[in-house]
């Protein structure tokens, strides 16, 4: 029984009810919740009339929810949470490739396709060719390693969003690398893209005068036997937002040149128009 | 640009991605809001898999919610939020009747009943008569005051829940108090209930080893001109759960007897059989 008024009253009362919970990890996770939760309530002492539009809006952010669409991601990723949590866990070894945050659009299965293949099927934009290796901290090329990759269109849409524009598995590919460890594909130069405003995200985008757009950028993830897969974009160098992406994500050892590349014989072997835009990376792996 | 992956770079940027915020308080809880939840994942070290559960787990929540079910209020008040929120902003005068939880069932609009009417339309259990004044601060009786009303029924369930089993209205009403401020209705004497726990929540309580009992009550709004109006339940002395409500929500004042009265006169006044339970107490609402 609250036998005071006082407010750390009930926040003891709180975390002392989880006694009883089993797993330590899920008590120490719901003690700090709790503690922080009633900590930002009494320090803004929030009103009834807040936390009633709180619950709105995370019952409509909820209820946005469908099975291609996740709310609840975007809103992580503009408050800053996403990439708090991928920096948190992302301490990678000098040298190897850095984390960024995966995004509400990873979320249906990314084609197999061969290296080379094109993953834009609409022509969606200036075409262009993706390529490196996949190596281990110490250099050695990663034959066999897969590399998930999943961009959005010329429009700025990601399949999902526009299924009644893109086929299904568009700006999507699973690729192997080859025995070198090289991987190789084309695209569309990626544009900057707002994030989905026509939800309750949306809503506290415009509240905070804050723009939903993305700098131009492709989504990575490069796994391999023996090694810790890696999460990534690139960026496209001189993107519009790259110092005010909606959801904090650019780190500057992930923005790549998509240099102008004159190379006949290439342009045909990736077939290509001559002059072409190339962009050549290598994703570097840390053993496990 | 994160310039560097330590975590307090990205909460000071999504902080200050709010400096454009037309609303000097949504900023200033906006920025409560992501200096406590990243405080959280940086002192938790929240993994991936555990923010993924999260979202899960959030999306799960929203999506419990209908027209009739309410499932962020109850994740609110089974985190003892709903009851810091009630108590940070319950200051009252003393003697004034305190406050607690409004609870996740008033949804619906209490139909508008008679003084002395029954709002146990199912005979529902042990039946009783509730009655008392709403009076100012001072003692000066509030004529006119307004008092809304609603229960479980003796099974445990709001008439929102079970549709199948309880017409609309039932153990709901809204009262207006005669003359001299009195009000007085019948009902049965409520019992202990489970909230659901079917959703969510149920998983969270189930998780942590807690029960899912409120201690019997009687939910109360009351309402007069020129006064602030107090959200509040009556406990019933002696109910089970008293001392671990599930929502937190009980203080030792709002705790009231439902005595054993033998009074024939009053009986047939009140239309119940002699003796009868009997819950006695004023409802004192401060000045606006």
């Amino acid at each position: 029984m609250t036998t005071d008024a006082t407010s750390t009253t009930v926040t003891d009362e709180a975390v002392n009810s989880l006694a009883g919970t089993a797993d330590p990890r899920l008590r120490e996770l719901l003690t700090g919740l709790i503690r922080h939760l009633h900590a930002f309530a009494r320090e803004t002492r929030l009103t009834q009339e807040e936390w009633e539009r709180a619950v709105s809006f995370l019952t409509a952010t909820g209820q946005t929810c469908t099975d291609t669409r996740q709310e609840f991601i975007l809103l992580s990723d503009v408050l800053g949470l996403s990439m708090l949590v991928e920096t948190i866990n992302g301490d990678r070894a000098p040298g190897a490739t850095e984390s960024t945050v995966l995004g509400p659009f990873h979320m249906t299965e990314s084609p197999v396709r061969r290296l080379g293949e094109n993953i834009d099927l609409v022509g969606g934009g200036e075409p262009c060719a993706v390529s490196g290796r996949v190596l281990s901290g110490d250099g050695t090329p990663l034959p066999g390693a897969t590399i998930d990759v999943w961009q959005a269109d010329g429009n700025g849409f990601y399949d999902v969003q526009r299924p009644d524009l893109q086929p299904p598995g568009n700006g999507r590919g699973l690729f192997t690398a080859d025995a070198e460890g090289r991987f190789r594909f084309r695209t569309c130069v990626p544009s900057p893209y707002p994030i989905p405003t026509d939800g309750p995200v949306g809503d506290l985008l415009r509240a905070t005068g804050r723009h939903p757009y993305r700098p131009a950028h492709i989504h990575f993830i490069a796994s391999a036997d023996g090694h810790a897969p890696v999460t990534t974009h690139i960026f496209v160098a001189g993107s519009d937002y790259l110092d005010s992406d909606a959801v904090f994500a650019v780190k500057p050892s992930l923005v790549q040149d998509f240099e102008l590349t004159d190379d006949p014989s290439l342009a045909r072997e990736l077939g290509l128009p001559n002059p072409f835009r190339h962009a050549r990376f290598d994703l570097v792996l840390e053993r496990s």
